[in-house]
Order: structure tokens, then sequence, then C-alpha cells
């Protein structure tokens, strides 16, 4: 099996691999429909987070289960399934509080752009659809494994309900599943964040009632004009760095909430200035495994359409294209078929 | 008047002021039944926090109107009135979110140890009592003014729920005061952090469950041994240090809540470090406005007896004598009588 491995800054490879199988009882391996390239896998491409060695890559997955660990109860072989980017055995304290990607036994995904995987804590961590579904609607339930899972999170820790004024800082995959999130969950009005026009335009088509292009302290304003000076219900951070959380922080309103759900790079947050905010922050690892059943529903009844974030489709081996038109921004997001 | 001045650490003088008078129509001018020192008051005492320049002192009161300015609507001379230590319209977009300490035209108290008082935007800021309470009920009614509106804000910044396992970070009066507050909102355990054996009494009558006198990793740890490794589900971070921030952060279950109440000083969160904990995070100075109705009827109504908190009454003379039993922990907290 060939399998994608990053050697270092701007150096992806696709080479020979072992090809996975059942290590531990508990594992299943799949057969992968779709793969992709994530957001965060840009940090160490760009050397912004040191890799040591060469590091195997991927972990958003769909695709066939093709072999079950003996002690696997709830899947079979043929069965397509999803999976989170973290694993969860979904009966420890943290996972029954719905923070699977806390939970005690967690294991992030790291090799899932391959044709075949090997998913630890299968049983709870999988989940399978009622059939194997038409091709058409992969890419959408690939989303599900990661990217949308991560904006509902975005949008669900930011306490989007129905009527909601929402802000979304990031125009990135995360960010524009945040946008279909919060429309989702029935927010008024959804301000994106974006100076980049194909972006602007998904967002629009994923719910975006307004466009902000300005960005730190001229963002902040923009949004508080068009908030009559009051600041946003909820806030989400979908970025990661210093400028984009203040910014966020700074755009919600007293008791309002931020969510972050990109691993904050280099971000110190004071905590006298955060006190006279008054806002309520919450985030983390996206605990995807809680929202997988939802959304895979969502998916197949054909109420939203979370793949159209894919705007390059590439085979496989052409990987290091995806992570190329990803970094110089040419692309929103790049599906990989194996 | 005389009235309480901090001109530098540890220097608390009683010396002639003006007395003050109604300045803008909205204005009350209230005489102090009692007044009282609070926590953070010491800070700038302790030499922690810089003041520039002799600095009038005290932010909770209660007492009788004397006179209201031309545009108050709501008070009448002899009514028995509690304040926040913020003042606030009570009509503004943050307040009507209920974050009155934010109010746009919000001013922090600073002048209420003294004998009289000018309380500006009087209508949004005074609650009355129905009656003038007798003088027995005047210390629980002041707490009601800051310190207990604090704890209470903590337990319910925290998500204080019937059955939740509480931790209270902080054995000064608001710590205490969260106690209370939580096991009013029908905590089932409630954990303290005290190495105080005359506060750790309190803490029991005000309803705590466990002590712990750890500090630090090691508090952290003992609190993990008692909810089984867990966190617990609310943790209040009544103290505002670094070393205390992270011990309240890192004794919160996954998905659990952090509120965090006191000004922090010199406290610095680490991004990345906060992502992980899946903590949810909010905190700031508290809305006490939003909660003086239903805190003074607990008052009045006997439920409650946060006057505990005082266990040192002096002439307002000698203030002095209050910062320094404090300061030294002699003391709780001192109440003042004029």
């Amino acid at each position: 099996m060939k399998g994608t491995v990053l050697y270092g800054p701007g150096d992806v490879r696709f080479e020979d691999r072992e090809t996975p199988k059942i290590v531990e009882p508990t594992d299943a391996v799949i057969r992968i429909a779709a793969t992709c390239v994530c957001g965060s896998d840009l940090w160490p491409y760009r050397g912004l987070q040191p890799i040591n060695e060469p590091t195997p890559m991927g972990h958003e997955y769909c695709g066939i289960v093709e072999e079950i660990g003996r002690a696997v109860q709830s899947l079979k072989p043929g069965q397509f399934v999803v999976g989170s980017f973290a694993t969860s055995d979904n009966t420890c304290p943290n996972c029954r509080y719905g923070y699977q990607s806390s939970c005690i036994h967690r294991e992030f995904m790291t090799r899932a752009q391959a044709p075949v995987l090997r998913v630890p804590l299968a049983d709870g961590t999988l989940v399978p659809t009622p059939d194997v579904p038409p091709d058409e609607l992969v890419p959408s339930l690939l989303t599900t494994s990661d990217v949308l899972g991560t904006g509902w999170f975005a949008a669900d820790a930011a306490n989007v309900k129905p009527g909601s004024t929402v802000v979304v800082v990031g125009d990135g995959a995360v960010g524009l599943l945040g946008v279909l999130s919060a429309q989702q969950m029935g927010a008024e009005r959804i301000i994106v964040m974006s100076r980049h026009e194909k972006r602007q335009q998904l967002a629009r088509e994923f719910g975006a009632t307004d466009i902000v292009s300005e960005r730190g302290d001229d963002g902040v304003a923009r949004v508080m004009e068009l908030t009559k000076g009051v600041g946003a219900d909820s806030v989400l951070e979908c970025v990661g760095t210093q400028q984009s959380m203040m910014q966020a922080i700074h755009c919600t309103r007293k008791g309002g909430h931020v969510s972050y759900v990109g691993v904050p790079h280099e971000v110190e947050l004071n905590g006298a200035e955060l006190f006279f905010t008054h806002v309520h922050l919450h985030g983390g690892p996206a605990p995807v495994r809680r929202y997988l059943p939802q959304l895979i529903e969502l998916v197949l009844n054909g109420k939203i359409d979370p793949g159209k974030v894919f705007d390059l489709t590439l085979p496989l081996e052409q990987v290091a294209e995806g992570y190329r038109a990803m970094d110089e921004r040419r692309a929103i997001k790049a599906l990989l078929q194996p």
C-alpha cells in the first residue's frame, strides 16, 4: 500500500507503507472511500508546527469495513462507516458527558490519507450508515468526520440558538461549515469575516447574511457597527491565532459566547482583559462522535450539502498537489480518492 | 464628614472629606447603615495593585435614602436600599442581557466606606426593601451588594445545577458565599479548598461536604481522587491568581464549567493548554444588580444567613484595623458601622 507521509515543511510524499491490519481486538480495518486534507495539516506543512520525523498524515475518513477484531460487536465487514478524527470508547465518563474527543482512551488518527486504515476502538469511534450510500453522497459524509463536525461544535459551543446573531471568524472549510451549522441551528444573522470572493460566495450559499472583509480592530469595529454597538451573541473562532482569537472575543456582546475549535497556536489570553469582556469561552477538539449520527442523517436526508467545501478533487496519489493548492489558497479543501 | 482614604500600601486613613451631595439629576444620596472591607480592597492595600494618588475606598453599601435627584423616579427618601458595587442604568442592551456590571454607563463605586454616599444612576443601581429592615438583617443585606452577589454569580456562571459536584477555590468571603450559593442552587457535593480551620467550619455551615487542604497540583490530585478521576462539574475560582486559576481549570471535568469572579492579577491563559481541557470558562465583574431582588428576598425570608461571613464588627472610624485584620487573615470580613 502507498500512503501519505510528511517529511518536513512543503515535503509531502505518497510512498510505500505497510498495509494496516488488525492489531487490537477492538480494531477495525476499513477501505477508504474518500479522505481529504485538513486545514490543521497545513500547520506542520508550513513549518509552523514542528515534526520530528517523517509523519503519516490524514485524519478524515469514511469507507467500507474490511475486517474487524474479535471484540468488535456493533460493526460487520461490508458496512459503510464514518469515524471521528479522535478515537473514543464512547463509554468512559468523558464520553458519556459528550466529550468523546477527550475519551480517556483517545488516540488522534493520523494515517487516513491512504487507501486502507486501521481504526482503534471501532465500536466507539465508527458510525455505520443504514446502507452503503451512493457515491454522490460520499463527499458530504466525509465532512462529518471532522470539518463539518468541528464547524457544528463551533456553533454549538458558541450557543447558537434560533434568532441568534452570529459572527464566524475564519473563512476556511471549518468556518464555512460553521456558517452552515449556525444556519441549521436557526441563527437569524450570520456575519462572516472573509476577504476571499469564492469563499464569501460559498458562505452566502451556506446561509451567511453579511460579509466583513476588514480584519483586526477594523473588523471588530465593522461588526460593532452591524450590531448597533452591542456585539454578537455567538462568535465562532475558526483560525487559531492570537489575532483571530482577540478579534472573536471583541466581537462578542457582554454575556455572549465565543467558541474556538482549532488548536490555538501561540495564543495567550490575558486574564484581566478577558475578565472585563464578560464573554463565555468554550472550545477544544470537537467531540465529533457526539454529533455523527445526527449529521449523517442530515446528509442522507438531503437537508445539508456540506460536501460543497470540496472545490478540488484529486486521485489520492496526487495528495501533494492537494496540500499545495490549499496552502496557496487556490482550493478551499481538497478531496482525495484512492 | 469623615471617610476612608488609601494613601499607599498599608496606609488607610479615616479623614475629613466633603459630604457627598446630589450632582446629577439621576443621583441619590444615602446614609450608610453598614459598609465593609472587600477582599479586592486588599490588592492595593498590599501594594499588589498600584494606586497613583490618595484613593477613597469602599464599594459595598446599604442604607437609607436621604435625597434624590429630580430625575429619580423609583425611590424616595426614607427607603432602605441596597446597590451594586457597579452602577447601571438597567436599561441599556448590556443590562437587558443581565450584565449590568458592563452597563454602558457603568461606574465602579469607590467611596462607600463613609457615613454618606452618592450613588449615580440611582434608579438602575439601587433596590429598595419593602420596609426598613430590622438591624439584625443589615449585615446579610449588606452582603448582597457585592460579596454574596459575586459568590452567587460564581455559582451561576459555573453552571451549578441540582445534583452538581462543585469545587470552590478560595476560602475568602466570596468563596464561602459561593458555597452558600451552590448549596442554594442544589449542588449535591461541594468541595472547598481551604487550609484555615475557622473558614473550613463556616464553609461546612454554608453547605460544604468536603474540604481539601492541599494546593496546586496536590490539590488538583485530591479533587480528582474525590471525583473518581473525572473532575468536578462546576469550579468557582474565587482568588484571581495564576495558581488558583490553573488549579480551578484542572479540577474541572471535560465539558465542565469554570467561573472566575475576582479581577485576575497577572494571569495568562495559554490557548493550547486551555483548548485541551475542554472546559467552559465564564466570569467577570459580577452583575450583582441582576441578582439583587432575589437575594434580598432570600435574606428577608430568612432562607439564608450570609452575614455570618462578618466575623469582625468595628466602628467605621476603626476602618484601618478592619484592613489589617483581613490582611493578616485574622478576620474573614470586617463589617463597619458608621
